[in-house]
C-alpha cells in the first residue's frame, strides 16, 4: 500500500536495537484518515471471503481493528492481555511471548464472543515473530471457529513469521512489508 | 442517547458487586455500528467548540476514540498504561488509581503528541470515580494544552465524579448516565 509505505518512510523512526517506531501515526498517536484507508484496503483484499467477525489484541490493534470493522459491518472482538475482574471466567486462553518486553503473558477471549463455524479475520498492527497472531489463531481454533486470514498493517518479513505462516497455508495480507531495517541503512521494503 | 440506553438495558449484565458488564457491545466485543452512532453523537454535542485532538487511555477507550476521531477529522492519541521500550523517554505522566483492580498505575503520553495551546477532547468508555479522567486532564494541562471537554459513553452518576467535575466547570457529556445499579433492582438512568 503506497500511502502507508510513504508514511513509514516519512514519519517512521528507527530506534535503538533497530526498532521501528511508528508512534506518530499508528500506535500511540493515530492518524485516523490513514487508518480509514487501511481499513478500506483490508476490505478490498478480503472482499472474496465471508467474514463474520474481526479479532485483534489489545492495545494498539484495537484502533485499526475498530476502524476496519466498519467496512465489513461485523463486530470486533479484542483479546485481553490479562484476566480482569470484569470478564467472565468462561474464556478461551492462549499464551504470547513478547519479544519487546521479554516475557510471556496470557490472552483471553470470552466464550460468549467466538462461536463454532464463525469466519474470523484477525487484524493487527504488526507481524514480527508471530507469537500474538498464533495465540489469536489458537483461540479461534479452540472456539471451533475458522481463521480465514490475517490483515497486518506492517510486517517485518526479516523476522520470518509471515513467510512461515503463508507456507502453512494461512492467508496473510500485509499492507507494508519491511525486508530490512537499520539505523545505518534505513528502511527497505520487500518486493 | 436512547439507542445506547436501550442497548444497556437489553444487553448489559449486572455482575457481582453490582458491576455493570457491557462486554458484549462496548469493551470486549464492540458493536461498531453502535460506536459509529456514539461517535456522531459526540460530534454533535461538541460541534460548537474547536477540537484539535482526541485523547483517550488504553485499552477499551481506544475503539470508541478511534471511531469518534473520524467524525472530527483530528488525530487520536491514547495514553499508555506503562512505559514501553517503544516509547520515547520524553513523556508526560500521571497516576491513576484503578478501583476495579485495586492498584495504582502510571499513564504516559509522549511529549511529541500534545502541544501547548491544543484543544483536546478526552473520550472514554466509562466515568465512575474519575481517576483516569483526572489523570488525562493533568497530562493535557502539563503539556500546556486545554481540555475542552470529556465525552463519556457511560457515566455512573452515583459514583459522583461526573457531578464534581461539572461543578469544577469541566464540560462532561455522557451519553448514558446510570443513577442506580443493583442485581436486585436492575438499572435506573439519571434524568
Amino acid at each position: 500500500m503506497e500511502l502507508l509505505e510513504k508514511r513509514i518512510l516519512a514519519d517512521g523512526k528507527i530506534g535503538e536495537g533497530d526498532v521501528l517506531k511508528v508512534d506518530s501515526f499508528l500506535n500511540h498517536q493515530m492518524d485516523i484518515g490513514l487508518l480509514c484507508e487501511v481499513g478500506k484496503e483490508f476490505r478490498r483484499l478480503f472482499d472474496d471471503v465471508q467474514i463474520d467477525k474481526i479479532l485483534t489484541i489489545e492495545a494498539s490493534g484495537i484502533g485499526v481493528a475498530a476502524i476496519t470493522a466498519q467496512y465489513f459491518n461485523v463486530p470486533m472482538v479484542f483479546a485481553k492481555k490479562s484476566k480482569s475482574s470484569n470478564i467472565s471466567a468462561d474464556v478461551y486462553t492462549s499464551e504470547v511471548y513478547s519479544y519487546t518486553h521479554k516475557r510471556t503473558y496470557d490472552i483471553v477471549v470470552s466464550k460468549e464472543f467466538l462461536h463454532p463455524g464463525e469466519k474470523v479475520l484477525i487484524i493487527d498492527d504488526f507481524l514480527a515473530k508471530g507469537s500474538a497472531l498464533r495465540a489469536l489463531m489458537k483461540v479461534v481454533s479452540d472456539a471451533g471457529a475458522e481463521t480465514v486470514g490475517a490483515g497486518i498493517v506492517i510486517e517485518k518479513t526479516y523476522q520470518g513469521a509471515g513467510i512461515e505462516l503463508r507456507n502453512e497455508g494461512i492467508r496473510v495480507e500485509s499492507l507494508a512489508r519491511i525486508a530490512k531495517l537499520s539505523v545505518a541503512e534505513g528502511i527497505e521494503f520487500y518486493r
